[in-house]
């Protein structure tokens, strides 16, 4: 570390960034921007879009930005936060494990914001500077920050979403600095909203405060250029300064974190916890033919405590079931696709109820953790016990989508088939392929 | 304490509060919003707020609510930030010792849009509860959350501000309760940008993020009803949980704290650790006839570290001069009032900066500091030395304005009326003086 501090060398890093010479970071972005479009279709029905459109209806603003799916424009800040809270809504998004959040949900709405403002150049470069800065900032903010009851998706998102917007819209090194300060001095989020509507929200105001932090530089609005720095700057206010000092700006790009260890893209549309049963409960199906018919009870099996996220043990409602592994198991098992449709407010019909009482959850502090799992130290079982007297299990350590298990391009352009009408569908991957933002913005909308 | 959370009694302590009930709350609550109204106009012509306007004309928005002394209106969210980083740009406008910052600039912007649409009936009640819950905020986090290097009428003020609003549009139970949560997770505002244009933004921003919060739980939003509770609540994260559980609710309103201790409302345009002096050397003027022709050199006694937010010992311009201690003295000595347009970019004159090349601090840990002094502990000593050998001096424990040496009604209109020509002055004050707030709306654009 240099005696420059960590907010001048992150704006130096940011501003000096030549992301658009990795084609395998380009390549990723690409990926990422389909996969957030994908994710924000899927959730363009969910009911607090209305009731956050209704709310931007009373302040009006000037149409000039494409909120996802809803067929009109906001204003530039409203775009973010509603472009935000859509993408974040089913919880179908990006996760990245340094960031221990969603990097994309908030980073790419404050850049479509941006890019529909005619900074549309710089895009895909921009979200691969969003994303390093945000796995920086989770891995040098240390755990304590997320275990303590802040949402890192919201307390690490504005000044990601600065640091990208300030880098499509080419800021001097002070409006960064400042930028990355207007950011942090508005840096928030609560874990207590888990499981409310005000989750998603987390994103939007993210992005939203990410986007006037770079406004505010650009007009000249006085700040501190050192808010990262010191003994009352973010990282000791948040966080750690000294963990911050060795590893903000340490092999900066080297590889992108975008690349390495890379987004983790989600194919179904909940609780990531519930991925690796997912995955084994569909590997018996195709391999064993089991089925709701033949089989007469199910264990999974978790290392203790490998299932805290998965809060809902009996479901009423496809929406509580994005928590539950007893749902997802007996969906497959009953035939039914793990499909948004399956996830939304509709009640859970009884057979699949039964079905979840026949599935037990199980914890084997003996088995041992795969090198390569992800999340580290995670695995889940599934084991099937047959009306014909056979036994059948698969155990996954690392779930389709997480690194390690990647999607292909294929595997997330059939995610945005599945929610995006076909015709659109083509025209949007095709204005990715070619990275040819503007056009990706009018078929978004 | 009951087992009733913070959060819920909050809650329940904002929605059956009756401030109306008490005369002398009412009386101090027309006197801050007069207060605020002359601090607001006072820093109408404030650089920053062009840019602020210019960041929000890109936005666009409905005209609803007036942008105090800038003849024009903005939409409801907007003009909450606005408004507030009106009424705090010159740090002219009242604190509160409870607060440990600046109630009136975060709860009265927000009150005005709200005021603006239709909700102006319980306006001034609506003031005192939210004065009332900011103090108890304040007192309730501990000093140690400012030290660390939050800004508290940033962190404390949006939940003050929504529960002020949510007093003044009579919230349910339920809808008070996830207002508040929305408020503590928009909770931000770091002390490393006073000093800068971003400090009155974040009274704006709270404003801004209260007044959302409102809306929010309005359009039944989902969101936490126990956000200030619990490990991981808004009391562990940015305070002290224990601390708050015996003074958050403790005798609520018995007396109203805008009436015990009171708002501390500034005569001055410059930071109140200035003010004792002021207070003294204008004594010594009228008292002993010196001047900068008949003094020699002057002495200011503090306790130590009793001038350490006077960062400023040769300021080159009035805006630098809000913190030097020497500008204020040789400015009276110079025979000019302390008034706004001195403290402005304007450069220091050569020979006012001549004089204040003859005032020297000097702290005297020996000097006991009296009880009734405001700030706690503090006192500024005037000692000059004349040039026909005459030595005079004045002692200043409490400076005008603060709680136990109150600004009178007639002080307040005064100081209203220096910066607000004499018929629209008028009209605000009797508009305020018959709680006719439609009225009063009507003549501060």
């Amino acid at each position: 570390m240099s005696k420059q501090g960590l907010t001048a060398g992150l704006a130096e890093a940011v501003r000096t960034s030549q992301p658009e010479h990795s084609v395998d970071a380009i390549h990723e972005a690409k990926k990422g921007l389909l996969d957030f479009t994908a994710a924000s279709f899927a959730g363009r029905e969910d009911k607090g879009i209305q009731k956050l459109l209704r709310l931007i209806e009373d302040e009006g603003g000037r149409p000039l930005v494409p909120v996802i799916g809803q067929g009109k424009k906001a204003a530039p800040l409203q775009s973010a936060m509603l472009n935000g809270f859509i993408a974040h809504a089913l919880d179908f998004d990006d996760v990245h494990s340094d960031v221990r959040g969603h990097p994309s949900a908030v980073i790419v709405p404050a850049l479509i914001a941006s890019a529909a403002r005619g900074h549309d150049e710089r895009l895909l470069g921009a979200y691969v500077v969003g994303v390093e800065v945000m796995a920086r900032l989770g891995e040098s903010i240390g755990s304590r920050h997320y275990e303590k009851g802040w949402h890192n998706t919201g307390t690490l998102g504005a000044i990601a979403a600065a640091c990208a917007v300030g880098y499509a819209e080419e800021l001097t090194q002070e409006e960064l600095e400042k930028a990355i300060g207007f950011a942090a001095t508005q840096s928030a989020g609560m874990r207590v909203q888990f499981g409310t509507e005000m989750k998603p929200l987390h994103a939007g105001l993210a992005a939203q405060a990410g986007l006037l932090a770079v406004k505010l530089a650009q007009s000249e609005f006085g700040g501190s250029r050192t808010a990262l720095d010191g003994e009352t700057g973010f990282f000791s206010l948040y966080g750690d300064v000294e963990k911050a000092q060795h590893t903000l700006l340490n092999d900066w790009g080297a590889p992108w974190r975008i690349v390495q260890p890379g987004l983790w893209f989600k194919i179904y549309p909940f609780c990531s916890a519930a991925h690796h049963a997912a995955d084994a409960v569909r590997q018996l199906i195709s391999e064993e033919t089991i089925s709701a018919a033949n089989t007469e009870r199910i264990e999974v099996i978790f290392p203790p405590g490998g299932d805290a996220a998965l809060t809902e043990r009996s479901p009423k409602a496809g929406e509580e079931g994005r928590f539950s592994v007893e749902y997802v198991i007996a969906l497959a098992l009953h035939g039914h696709g793990l499909t948004v449709e399956h996830f939304s407010s509709q009640p859970i019909p009884n057979g699949v109820q039964t079905t979840m009482g026949r599935i037990q959850r199980v914890y084997d502090n003996a088995i041992q953790p795969a090198p390569h799992a992800v999340p580290k130290g995670r695995f889940t079982i599934v084991r099937a016990y047959l009306s014909d007297g056979r036994i059948c299990e698969a155990r996954v350590d690392c779930p389709k989508g997480a690194p390690g298990n990647e999607l292909s391009e294929e595997d997330i352009i059939e995610k945005l088939t599945l929610t995006v009408p076909q015709e659109k569908a083509r025209r949007i991957i095709t204005a990715v392929e070619k990275a040819d933002i503007k056009e990706f913005l009018a078929h978004i909308e």
